[in-house]
């Protein structure tokens, strides 16, 4: 019996993690192990990887993701009958594929075929994102992470700014990713809980009133002597435009988007007279697996392990999800949901979550389990000894 | 006898941990001690906190300045009257002034101007800078934690642009500090000793040549698929100009420079049609406390201690230095200089610390002793718990 696992999407900081726990259970199965480089990408160009005998402890340490990823969509039935063609040479019966709401749309499409060729094929949705937005489950591995990261970026920028303040810089700007939800962008008021973080929020879910938001930073300016702000990339005008937006659309047809930090810091500079820093801090965020959380990198790995124990009692067609039992002590169950549930929908960020520029009580109940503890990389020469699988390269 | 400390400058992640040294060590003297806010800014307006009796354990694992910085120039003699003033009003035989070079311009003429007026009073500068420019100092407190900072980043976003190249970004460029010397951008090399880090690394030491540049990203996609870059702010085209140059001057005259990350990624995207993404960590590489450097930690506490022996044997007029006795085993002895040989000097990175677009070995063996090691902060609620005095806020 034969196990495929690839990776799909934007990466995270604990992806890995999820590959370690699919990798190992279905050795200890007895099973045996191929890997897809960079995603049904690789499958389809019959680049394979067997992993039995190869060592895998530190996928666990290792941030992104190790087989390389892609963003192909599954559009043509030439592709899908391709890859039920090496579905086939391999004699593959378990598919796994770890990725967000794209992936699962990829993951249905195939076990739908493999219904419609009545073939033993079993299809597992693994998730992962650091936008924490799929539905049907508590939350993301990937967010956790990327949460405590955003967190402690912030919190130390911030101590930063409040150094500067009296003849220097008064306001700090940083730029976090989520083009439509504001999961991400929330966990720069985490920091609150120790004392210290973003003044202001600005969500996605929230049409953006420069007015208002100039005059809270006028208010806290006169307040403190300085303002951390953190905006979310993907903050709109009432009208629905990107605050970002660069007035053309690029080569491919979308929108282009400038550094929304830029375009917040002019305002204020403008407006306010007030000097201004701006970070970006862009892939850092989601592979910062230096700071990532120990309860994150355990449910990565969970939901890995839970999705092979699945297809081995023959279950197909669904997402390996996270419920969670109580916030504290802080319990969870993994569950399942089917693929086509998932696939291409968003979930936003509960309005119970934020208030004006603001998180909630009920946020930081929800968030703070879920960036809890630490599990360091090993470190060579000062750095991380991160584990890096040379068949990823061009 | 008392004695005064201040910090001064463009903050560091473990200049707290010279603070420590310092108010550790006096303490232990005996000597009753002053903490200036914001450095001399706050001096000279009286605003000083007394520290014995005060829990200072936390300043040890605390980025950025505990106690307020400033970029105040001593340049009216009223203002060196009204410190003097001050000093003579608290009774003050010691000045501690920890700072980069325009602050050790500062704690020189204080000297001087005390040996004019015949008072005791001694003055020893204490350096710190991310920057590593202060001449006759084998290296800066700062830089190495800053160093670790943009090594383990650009490693870790290296990973994740090698994860998503085949058919998403192809190139990510980090933009990193130092508008004048080149040791920072240079510790994007680094990662090379555990066999992920920047291909491209851009010095403003060296004149930015579009055209070798362009073909270096060129020849490096084609073998590889992708090509990571880590960036100075301060680079330079033959002529002088800065590459990042907005073409204006700003209100209080200074040439506005624009993110010349977004300026490369820009000749990228426009001259060889590859998608790119840009990360400006900002604050966030010399705050970044939770992944400071033990050895740079270690240094800053020496660096401070060393500070008190001094003038407590009566030294007064230098600034305490560190000098390489050995690579490896990696061993240190701290010695001075006079302050006015350090104030608004810059040391460059040396040629033989890089070549073309790379570091060099002579570099590696330089820069390795300085990220060794870490010192964890103490973690709550899943993020550090920075020591706070809330005297900084305005």
């Amino acid at each position: 019996m034969k196990v495929l696992y690839a990776q799909s999407g934007g990466v995270t900081s604990v992806i890995n993690a999820s590959a370690y726990g699919i990798l190992d259970e279905a050795q200890k199965a007895g099973l045996e192990v191929y890997v897809g480089i960079h995603g049904i990408s690789g499958v389809l160009k019959e680049n394979l990887l067997k992993i039995n005998g190869k060592s895998i402890d530190g996928l666990k340490y290792t941030p992104s993701a190790a087989f390389g990823s892609c963003r192909r969509k599954l559009k043509s039935q030439e592709d899908i009958n391709k890859l039920f063609e090496i579905f086939e040479k391999y004699e593959i019966e378990y598919f796994f594929y770890n990725g967000g709401n794209d992936s699962m749309d990829t993951a249905w499409k195939l076990y739908t075929e493999a219904k419609k060729r009545n073939t033993p094929l079993k299809v597992i949705g693994v998730p992962k994102t650091i936008d924490n937005d799929l539905p049907y489950t508590d939350h993301c591995p990937g967010y956790g992470s990327a949460a405590k990261y955003v967190a402690i970026a912030i919190m130390e920028a911030t101590l930063d700014l409040r150094s500067m303040y009296v003849d220097s810089t008064r306001v700090f700007v940083m730029e976090i990713m989520g083009r439509h939800a504001g999961w991400l962008v929330a966990a720069a008021g985490l920091g609150w809980l120790n004392g210290i973080g973003a003044d202001i929020i600005l969500f996605p879910e929230v049409p953006f009133n420069k007015e208002k938001f100039l005059d809270k930073v006028d208010e806290t300016i006169r307040k403190k002597g300085y303002c951390s702000i953190a905006v979310s990339e993907g903050i709109r005008y009432p009208d629905g435009f990107f605050v970002a937006d660069m007035g053309y659309t690029d080569s491919f047809g979308n929108r282009q988007l400038g550094g929304v930090g830029f375009t917040i810091a002019g305002m204020i500079r403008s407006e306010l007279s007030l000097k201004t820093h701006v970070a970006i801090p862009d892939y850092l965020q989601r592979s910062g697996r230096h700071i990532a959380s120990r309860t994150d990198i355990e449910e990565a790995e969970g939901v890995g392990r839970q999705a092979v124990k699945l297809a081995l009692d023959g279950i197909s067609g669904v997402m390996v999800t996270i419920n969670r039992i109580s916030d504290n002590p802080y319990k969870i169950e993994y569950s399942t949901i089917e693929l086509n549930k998932v696939a291409d929908k968003t979930k936003y960020l509960p309005e119970e979550f934020h208030k004006d520029f603001e998180v909630t009580e009920k946020y930081f109940k929800y968030a703070k389990p879920l960036i809890e503890g630490e599990l360091f990389p090993e470190f060579k020469n000062g750095l991380p000894n991160y584990t890096i699988f040379k068949e990823v390269d061009g």
